[in-house]
């Protein structure tokens, strides 16, 4: 490939780009995607574009991205929490280091390279990519040690701005922690395990358990009911509902008994068409007897202190592991009841399980990559399909195969991954909605850096012969060679995807969910020096490629020094993304006391986990209600508290 | 190598086991020897033979061996602690599993593996040892399932046997929690990385966090000094009171005032011979008024219960993961107090230091083991030192050589490797010396496994080459063909090392320091199973070589449940043997409670953790007390009790 074909794809990209981000302009001054685009900001302050037909409303503008360019960390923040800040400071980061290794590789590297090797030049828009890799640098060059300071460069610019970046996000999400108001999960534990006895219900076990062991910090408990039964009974009782509204207008308002025998599995008997009496029945009369077999070993216990709560939360309970096993509860709104259901004796099973699938799903997946990369090699394809010949003789056809189609293939694939990923996290058991998604994300993290990276580096030795490594010692030798003969594929890769889907995530609206306060980070910080270890141990293969023992041995300590700067990360700020420090804790329980804003809390907490809170009391919204257990909810946390919530089982 | 050169070997072997025996029987019935071996039981027990000139003394008898086959689990347990029952627990399961292993293959494998080929087969005894390998068996024959139901019966059996011997240790150590007496160790939680501050003495800081956070467990705090001033300063006052105790009789009890100046850096001026006015010199005006100026960021804090202290130690205290440190405190005669006084934040580059140095120490160990490798290919050997090969032409002294030598070389060269690792683990940064010894053992036994399994096995190609798999999917095949090959050696290494160091260990008396409650069984466990993965991984291997795809087949489904069942027992026992479950911990002190044995445990705490207890109240045992810092003192942890301090710095 030479540059003109990078430039086709570049060109391509920033059209796309720049039709992208004006689309963005223009939809969001209509006054109908408000309520999309600021949905957070509508309730503070009212929509500015008020005349219909204005002008200024179909033009595109620039103005926004100034705006955003001045935003400041405080205001993002205010806005959008912790986690927005977060990732914002991620992209800043990248951006930072981005520009670090250009400036240095144009000015540095690059020059170094072009003139590696006594040859005639080429007009440069005529020139091959490869003139510009290090491949064009010849044996035992002295000018290598350019190549070993611009790699000490960037490593050292990206530990000194990670270890800011990870300093200021542990000072934030410590002022989060200090600041977030009550919230019933920082009071909540969640007990799973619950050993059966022939004598006691579940929920006289857990009342017995804790008010022996925790007598001065524990207040109440919430049992987990079986998924399922009472779960069939409020859809029946919503679908009923729904069909009776539906026949009211026909039968003239008259208050006709409607008989409903037979049909679902859990249907009742005689109804009437008052929605009042559907839940009195469902919630007194047929639950009360049958509450007790319905009790899973599971249930959330609620404690006077946020500091007993995650000591309780910490502590080994009972001498069989297996058994009384307490984790701080997630957010109400955040738990994924269906999986609660699940003994824990099956947990480490189903994790085991799931890892061996996503394994398994990684290497299917070497198909669909291994033909991307037949894309690239274009004499192959020709080769292989016979018909194809005439097309791609043309030059511009070549150019766009080659140099985009590839990774547009590979992006369509990729989609296939997180729904899948996202079924292996349920299945694993995972007890809350946002570990479930975390989970699924770390997944398709490792899945993206194996396939993307390794496969499509190492696909041309490998798959064939399966034999990853000639030997231990060999791998920088093997990634060294495979790595800059691939890098136009790389260069290809980062111009589409980057801009073309970076830019198709603005057409996009995020709402946070879950907030974590930034308890993602580690995760990046942690991907980041995989991946300068990475580049300095490809680095050190090229050097002995290319008979430096000099860079070589200068490249070592780096990679020392860089593993040692993340293991002193890990120790002095990674600690505080895992537990809450017991200081902290007692400090604001104690500011909770003397505000008397205790016992607010406590009133929250009986009603705060209830596991059907879905039928509101008016029930003419049933259907905007999504239901709760098996797709994400798209109603606001707010409607779970206590006010909205009259149906609640087991009070 | 054929049988005679191993019944050489072994005969020796037996020959030695016999001697060692004897001279044991022998030796323990001498009443002058009963103080070595009898310690323990010489305080209940008079000693029995009291006829200095009785034959039945000098006789050797078997009676003893048959006194220890019948004693039981709790007679162990009586007498020895938990530690000593878990090592014969382990002796005995190694026993088992060998039994069951020489059972199968003695009768199912070794005729299938010697009647593997169409061969003449010589008289027995003549025979090599390579025809009852699994070598001899030919390529691709159907008896290979012989060898496949071979290792699904010891695999199934050693992992039966190995899930209840973890069941009845963890219960075993349960016993031992709930039993042992209030030690206070139970009530102490060590803190480090105490944060300097201006205004105040670390102690005021110890005293200000805990009486805020903790206030109602908190009881109070013992200081860690500066090793070093104060030690000196002793050291200095014994050997002046032992010169003192020599020139004494000279003076003829003259009560004449000795004048020493200088000499020794912390001497004193001038001095009577009174024991008493040395001390009181040494702890009144010596150091009250450099105290604080001495004190290390680190202490000891008491609780008043033992669910406080353990709940303190386990819980992240500060913001900043790096001050406030706490872990529940070493017994008081097991700390280590010169690391103490080690800054917090250098722990973690001591941690990784000390790793690289052991590695690189394994590294330069491969020197010896190559060179005893080269003996057993005894041609190569002749080559290299031509004048050896008239002494190699004898035929005895060549089954010597080849039989018994390598591995005496390299026991002999073994025993450095334990001095060495201690050094690493002191070096480490850990607390107590438990911790050290068991931090060196660790380092031991990855060391052995490596050098003399791995390194003997691959020697031949890896050491030249440096590459050590050719491939990853190869390692099974690269072991299986090698430790086929090296099977001689092994089993010369097992006869050899195995009886004559066991019968060793037999003219030593080991006295147990610490008392771990079997907190070494995971370690076993974890070994055991990784022996059992690899030997796995090895018939893999070798199925592949011999094209049996069925045995292959039902290997692989083995390594896999091997590896299931450990994740089981990690699951289902091994937290137990990391944590103190809370229910236990808090049934305890309600004990203490009510049997009102807590005001003893508050009043033994103050005096437990006394940096300085070495000079007791009588000095004329001055000499035997050894010095406590630098060297495992011999002397019995009663003599820590607060009854025989008297020298307590900071009270």
């Amino acid at each position: 490939m030479d540059i003109t074909a990078l430039l086709t794809s570049a060109g391509i990209n920033i059209a796309i780009c720049v039709v992208l981000l004006s689309l963005y302009s223009v939809l969001r001054k209509q006054p109908s995607n408000g309520c999309v685009y600021f949905t957070q900001r509508l309730v503070s302050e009212p929509v500015k574009y008020s005349d219909p037909f204005c002008l200024e409303r179909l033009v595109p503008s620039a103005s926004w991205i100034m705006r955003v360019w001045q935003a400041t960390d405080e205001d993002i923040l205010a806005v959008g929490g912790v986690d927005a800040v977060v990732f914002m400071r991620i992209v800043v980061f990248s951006i930072r280091v981005f520009i670090i290794a250009a400036m240095i590789c144009i000015f540095l590297v690059l020059p170094v390279n072009y003139y590696g090797q006594d040859m005639q030049h080429k007009q440069i828009n005529a020139e091959s990519l490869e003139v510009f890799t290090i491949g064009n640098v010849k044996e035992g060059s002295k000018w290598l040690w350019t190549h070993c300071l611009a790699l000490y460069i960037i490593s050292c610019s990206a530990c000194v701005l990670l270890y800011f970046e990870y300093k200021s996000i542990t000072k934030m999400r410590l002022a989060h922690i200090t600041g977030s108001p009550p919230s019933p999960s920082h009071f909540t534990v969640l007990v799973r395990g619950i050993p059966w006895s022939p004598d006691h219900s579940y929920s006289d076990s857990v009342e017995k358990f804790f008010s022996t062991y925790y007598p001065a910090s524990y207040v109440s408990h919430q049992m987990v009911y079986q998924a399922g039964t009472i779960d069939k009974l409020m859809k029946d009782a919503e679908k009923m509902y729904r069909m009776l509204k539906t026949i009211e207008p026909q039968c003239g308002k008259s208050s006709m008994p409607c008989c409903l025998c037979g049909g679902t599995t859990h249907s009742f008997k005689v109804l009437n068409n008052e929605a009042e009496s559907v839940k009195s029945k469902t919630s007194v009369d047929g639950l009360q007897p049958t509450q007790r077999e319905k009790e899973r070993p599971a249930a959330f216990v609620f404690f006077r202190t946020r500091y007993a709560a995650v000591i309780a939360a910490q502590v080994l309970q009972s001498s069989n592991p297996m058994l009384w096993v307490t984790q701080l509860a997630p957010e109400p709104h955040d738990v994924y009841w269906s999986n609660l259901s699940i003994p824990y004796k099956q947990v480490w099973l189903r994790k085991i399980a799931t890892l061996l699938g996503a394994i398994v799903f990684m290497l299917v997946f070497l198909v669909p990559v291994t033909f991307v990369q037949g894309l690239t090699q274009l004499d192959q394809l020709s080769h292989t399909f016979p018909f194809l010949k005439g097309i791609l003789k043309q030059k511009y056809m070549n150019h766009l195969v080659t140099g985009y189609l590839p990774s547009v293939i590979l992006i369509l694939f990729l989609y296939a991954v997180p729904p899948t990923m996202m079924l292996f996290s349920a299945m694993e058991g995972n007890v809350s909605r946002s570990e479930r998604k975390r989970s699924a994300c770390i997944k398709i993290l490792y899945f993206t850096i194996w396939n993307v990276f390794f496969v499509n580096v190492l696909s041309g030795s490998v798959i064939s012969q399966l034999s990853v490594f000639s030997s231990v010692r060999d791998i920088p030798i093997q990634l060294a060679k495979a790595v800059p003969a691939q890098a136009t594929f790389f260069t290809t890769y980062v111009l589409s995807s980057g801009w073309a889907s970076l830019s198709c995530e603005i057409l996009h609206v995020y709402v946070s969910k879950y907030e974590s306060g930034g308890q993602f980070w580690p995760i990046v910080h942690n991907t980041t020096i995989f991946s300068l270890v990475l580049t300095q141990i490809i680095a050190l293969g090229v050097f002995g490629i290319k008979r430096s023992p000099i860079a070589s041995g200068f490249t070592i300590p780096l990679i020392f020094f860089t593993v040692l700067f993340n293991e002193y990360c890990r120790q002095r700020f990674s600690p505080v993304f895992k537990r809450s420090p017991a200081q902290v804790l007692i400090e604001m329980d104690r500011q909770d006391e003397r505000w008397g804003t205790i016992e607010e809390i406590y009133n929250q907490l009986r009603s705060a986990y209830c596991q059907y809170p879905s039928i509101s009391p008016d029930l003419s919204t049933a259907g905007n209600t999504s239901h709760h257990e098996d797709k994400e909810s798209s109603q606001d946390p707010e409607s779970l508290t206590p006010g909205n919530q009259l149906v609640k089982l087991n009070e």
